[in-house]
């Protein structure tokens, strides 16, 4: 599987993606599934793939070949992975795409400024609560960099090395390119504060209270207030087999 | 869908489940997706299902009416649904259980102390960080209402009410029982501080840096210590439809 993310916000672009591919349990790969397409001064494009390797690779073959296409026609190309697009050309504005495996696509926009593809759950709940338009560019790369933590640790076909890119907007450039290992400073340390402080907070928390008094803060039960206990089943006849 | 969660621990066991069904995007039900089952001093059991509701609650009634069954033979079940089951029968250890749609099951053990069915992944990182067979009893109620919190926040198809139990090994019965509604004092303590604390130790993480010095604690990139920048396709030729 897969785990790739890009974000569009007001400052910029942001995009991570993971390099595991597997095919069965003890062929297990690292590849690329990040392209970076840049002209400095002219244009800045990433391209972001999940799915069938070999078919994720025919398409940027063919998208890098197409000046080699014969005629003017368009290339005809073969779409059976789902792939993050974005970027900027010349003065336009900047985009971010999510190209579906049929080939329709959806526009991110201010409602929805990020989108990630394959193993998305697990580090969903932190985008949700983080990323806005307004988010600060090292800020989602730190978030981005969060979410992936969340992934590798819950799911194995998800592993590194990173490839993390953050594009200014307007820059039609970017020096803001780097692969992620294991060694990687800030990784390890986001890795090993993150998961530290998540606990601290964690135990921050007050434990349920199951009989709150009047004065509790946030009791789990209020018997006074008449939250209402779930029924049982206890008739004598119950059982299970 | 659903989302559902069963915990053995050494303490004892902990179950909570959402409460949302539906067929079709307005068609949205509120049903109980948590059975118990007790007779104090005797057995204590909780059912948690997944899937077709209409065959979940088939199933249950077929063990809760077993005893009107002809004949001394076993009655012939329907699975259909996944679904959690888990509790102490007299002197035996407690188990829990999970059974898959087919009617395999797998049972709980030291490595492995929870299950999940329905929407497991957006909650699924914080019970890996946190939860291990001595998790207090408390503390693992805490973790899986942060862990549905999560899920909530991620995916419309959860839905409260939420029904929680907490079972004390050996003790054959539970006062700890509660449906917990949108005006809970404690699950809205819980969705309120988890996301604020979440964002502050999100705040207090380092920003990247890219252009790391010598002294830097964890830089992104440092170029003295040659971590690898991505090569990128800059020639002329290169672009994307």
């Amino acid at each position: 599987m897969t785990y790739c993310i890009g974000v569009k916000l007001d400052q910029g672009l942001v995009f991570l993606s993971d390099s595991r591919t597997n095919a069965g349990l003890d062929s297990i790969g690292t590849f690329r599934k990040m392209m970076i397409y840049e002209r400095p001064g002219d244009r800045f494009m990433v391209m972001l793939t999940a799915g069938n390797l070999s078919i994720s690779q025919q398409v940027r073959e063919i998208l890098q070949n197409e000046r080699l296409a014969e005629g003017d026609g368009p290339p005809i190309t073969i779409w059976n992975a789902t792939m993050i697009l974005g970027g900027q050309i010349g003065t336009e504005s900047m985009r971010l795409f999510l190209v579906y495996s049929a080939g329709n696509f959806i526009e991110a926009t201010k409602e929805t400024c990020f989108f990630q593809i394959g193993e998305s759950k697990y580090g969903k709940p932190v985008l949700d609560r983080m990323i806005h338009p307004g988010t600060p560019l090292d800020e989602a790369a730190k978030c981005v960099l969060v979410s992936m933590d969340s992934t590798l640790k819950s799911n194995l076909s998800v592993g590194l090395p990173l490839d993390l890119v953050v594009y200014q907007a307007g820059s039609l450039q970017s020096d803001q390119i780097v692969c992620i290992d294991e060694q990687n400073p800030y990784f390890r340390m986001i890795r090993e504060t993150w998961g530290q402080r998540l606990r601290e907070v964690f135990e921050s928390l007050d434990a349920p209270e199951w009989n709150g008094e009047a004065d509790a803060l946030a009791p789990l039960v209020v018997p006074a207030r008449r939250y209402e206990r779930m029924k049982r089943i206890t008739h004598p006849g119950e059982r299970i087999v």
